[in-house]
C-alpha cells in the first residue's frame, strides 16, 4: 500500500497515437424517426406505466481500444444488441448522468449546469475502467439531442415542464474474464420521468440496517457507477415496506450521516450555543469521497452561501445520526431536505433511527422556508425566470 | 440501524400466489442450431482473440414480477437485445457464477460441485434483489448445456479439457429509477477459457493502493455480484502494468490479507515457535462477509483437513500482511497459491508490499509440495481419475 492511484488521465485517449480516434461531437450523423410515428403522451400517462418513455431518438457512439472513438450518431431510438458475454453484463463496467431539460417559462429550453455532468461523467468512466472524452463533446451530443426532440417532446406549450437526460457508457466486450473493456458503447437517451419533489407529508428517512453500508473510504461511492445502486435496492425495498421514502446512510460506528437514498442530505439546525448558535445548513463533505458530488448539492451550497450570507452559514463537516438527535432533543432542527436531480429538492419530514423518530418542523406548506427559497431560486433559473449562467439556453434555431 | 436485513428468501418467488411461476427445468424447450455451421476451433486458438468463444447454443429464461419464471429455452448462442433504459446498463443489478465442464480422462463429462454455484447464485440474486428459483432448477439447466454441447465442444478425442459455464442473472426493466427490477433474464452461456493456473515463474502479487479497497463489512464482497468487479479492475490493470499478476487485497488499517484478485488465497507457514510450530494452511475466514465462499477454496480446506491431517493445519483465521512480513523474515513461509475456478489453484511466488518483496519458495517445478498435493486431488476428481461425489457426471446418453 506504498502508493495510491495515480491522478486519472485527462480523458484524452489517443495520446501519442493519431490514429486513435477522440470523441468528437461535430462528427455527429443524424438519421431521424418518423416523426407521425409516435404521439406524445402526457405527463401522467407517460410516468405511469412500468417503462420509461424515450422520446424519439437517442445518440449512440461506439469506443474501441484500437481505433478510440467511432463516428457518433444521433438516430431512432432503438434496442442495445450486447453478446450474452459482453462485459456491462457480468462485470459491472458501467457509469451514467443524469440530468434535465427544462422548457423554461420564457419559451426557450435550457440544461441547468451540463458542464458538471460531462465532467464528473469523465470522473466515472476513468474510475471504471471505461474510455475517456473531452467532456465538452459529451455536452455538445447532450445539447443536439435534446436540440432534435425537444420541439415535440417538450413542447412550447407546456411550459414549466422537464425531461431527463440520461448518457451511459457500458463495456461491451464479449469476453469473459475480469478486465478492462476494450469495447463500449456511450449512448444519450431523452425520456419522461416521475416529478418527484414534493412527497405528501415529505419524505421519511430510515437509518441503514446495520449489516448494510452504501459506500466506504477507498471504495467509489462519489462516482456515478452502477456498483453504488443495484447493492442498495435491498435495504431501500425494506425501508419502503416499512413505509419510509429512502434510507439514511450512516457510515462507520460513529454513523455519520451521508447521503438520502441516492440524493445529497441537508439539514438545517441552529448550532450549540457553545458553538456560537447560528443558524447553519450542514451536509457532508466531499473530501473522504463517500458521497457523490451532487451538481443540485454544488448548487444549494452556491446559493445558500451567496444569497443567504449573514443569515444562515453553510457548513460541510462530517456530522453524526447522534448529533442529529441531540439537536431533535434540544429542539434545534429546523428544516431538512434531500437534494439531487432525480429528487430536485425534496422536504424530509422524518428521519428514523433505532426506534427514535426525528421529526423535522414542516412550514410553508410542505417544506421549511430556506427549503423552499433554495428551491425557488433554482427553479427560477431552470425555467428562464431568472437569467442565470448555470440555465444554459438550447439554441432551437 | 437498530436491525440488520433479515434473513433473505429461500428463493420460491410464488409464496401465495400460484399463477407465478417458479424455475422449472423440466419445462425446457430446445431449439438447435445447425451443428456443421461453425466447427470446433483447437484450445489455443480458441483462446487467443480479444472474444469468448461460445459453443452453439445457450439456455435464456425471462422472469417477471407478474408471472414469475417463463419457460427456459435452449437455443442457438445469440445476442441479448435490451432496452438502452434496461436496468443491468446503469445499475448493475446483476449477478454470475462460473464454472467448469470437463472432459474426464474416463471419457466421461463431469460437473464439479455445482451444487455449490447453484446455491451461491440464489444467494447474489437476492443480495442485488433480483428474483430467486430453486437452485437444483438451475443445476438440471446447467446441465442441459452441457449435454447438448459437450459431445461435440468437448468431445471424447480430448480428454483432460475443459469448457467454462457461466450462468447469469441481469435486471431487464426498462425504466430509469433506482428500484428492484420488475423483469429479468437468467442465461447461462459454455465456452472456452484460457488455462490460468501455471503462470511461467508463478502469479505475483502486489497489495492494493492504500485509497482502493474491493470489499468492505456490511457491503456485498461475499456475493457474485458484477459490483465486486468493474471497480476493482484500476487496480488491477495498474498492478499488471508494474508487472504483477494480481492485487492482493488487503482490509482495514490492519492490513487483513483477503484475495488475490478475484480469487481466494493460501499461504501455507510454520506457525511461531511460540504458537507451537505447526505447519499450516491459512486463508482468511468467511464470517464477516468480506470474500467469496469460493467452491475452489471449499474444496481446498476439505481436503487438507481430510488428507493432509497430522501433517498440516486448517486455519482459518484474520491474519494481517505484517504476520506475512515477520513470517518472511523469520523464514516460516512455505508456500502460497491462489484458488478460484477461472485460476483453479495457481502457485503465488511473490508478493510486494509497500517497496518489500516477500519471496515464496516454489518446488516441484513451480509449485510447493501442499499446493500440487491438493491440484492434483481436484484434477483427479474432475477428469474422473479418482471416482468422487463431487465429479458430478452428465448423463450423454
Amino acid at each position: 500500500m506504498e502508493h495510491k492511484i495515480a491522478d486519472l488521465p485527462n480523458g484524452k485517449t489517443n495520446g501519442a497515437h493519431p490514429e486513435i480516434h477522440e470523441l468528437d461531437a461535430s462528427k455527429l450523423t443524424i438519421t431521424l424517426a418518423d416523426p407521425s410515428a409516435r404521439a406524445v403522451p402526457d405527463e401522467i400517462t407517460a410516468n405511469s406505466g412500468n417503462e420509461t418513455i424515450c422520446t424519439d431518438h437517442m445518440i449512440s457512439c461506439t469506443w474501441s481500444h484500437t481505433s478510440g472513438w467511432a463516428t457518433p450518431e444521433l438516430k431512432p431510438l432503438g434496442p442495445i444488441s450486447l453478446h450474452p458475454t459482453a462485459s456491462v453484463l457480468h462485470y459491472a463496467t458501467e457509469c451514467f448522468e443524469g440530468l434535465k431539460a427544462f422548457r423554461g417559462f420564457d419559451g426557450k429550453l435550457r440544461l441547468f449546469r451540463p458542464n458538471l455532468n460531462a465532467n464528473r461523467m469523465l470522473m466515472s468512466t476513468l474510475r471504471i475502467s471505461l474510455p475517456g472524452f473531452n467532456p465538452a463533446e459529451l455536452e455538445k451530443l447532450i445539447a443536439a439531442l435534446v436540440r432534435v426532440d425537444g420541439a415535440k417532446w417538450l413542447p412550447a406549450s407546456r411550459p414549466g415542464s422537464f425531461l431527463y437526460l440520461r448518457p451511459a457508457i457500458i463495456g461491451t466486450q464479449a469476453q469473459l474474464g475480469v478486465q478492462a473493456p476494450k469495447e463500449a458503447l456511450l449512448f444519450i437517451t431523452l425520456s419522461f420521468m416521475p416529478r418527484l419533489d414534493a412527497a405528501v407529508g415529505g419524505m421519511k428517512l430510515h437509518t441503514n440496517p446495520e449489516d448494510m453500508v452504501r459506500a466506504w473510504v477507498g471504495g467509489f461511492g462519489y462516482a456515478k457507477v452502477g456498483a453504488n445502486y443495484g447493492p442498495s435496492l435491498l435495504a431501500t425495498a425494506e425501508a419502503k415496506e416499512r413505509g419510509f421514502g429512502q434510507i439514511l446512510w450512516l457510515y462507520g460506528p460513529e454513523g455519520y450521516c451521508t447521503e438520502a437514498g441516492a440524493s445529497n442530505f441537508f439539514l438545517v439546525w441552529r448550532a450549540k450555543e457553545s458553538e456560537g448558535g447560528k443558524l447553519q445548513i450542514i451536509t457532508a463533505p466531499l473530501d473522504d469521497k463517500l458521497i457523490l458530488d451532487g451538481v443540485t448539492r454544488r448548487s444549494v451550497v452556491a446559493l445558500a452561501k451567496e444569497r443567504l450570507a449573514g443569515e444562515v452559514e453553510v457548513v460541510e463537516r462530517k456530522y453524526t445520526i447522534d448529533e442529529v438527535l441531540e439537536a431533535d432533543k434540544e429542539g434545534r432542527i429546523v428544516e431538512a431536505f434531500a437534494a439531487g436531480t432525480a429528487y430536485f429538492v425534496t422536504p424530509v419530514s422524518l428521519i428514523h433511527h433505532r426506534g427514535q423518530d426525528v421529526v423535522i418542523p414542516m412550514a410553508n406548506g410542505d417544506a421549511g422556508v430556506y427549503t423552499n427559497k433554495l428551491k425557488g431560486w433554482m427553479k427560477d433559473i431552470m425555467y428562464g425566470n431568472e437569467q442565470h449562467p448555470w440555465g444554459v439556453v438550447i439554441d432551437e434555431a
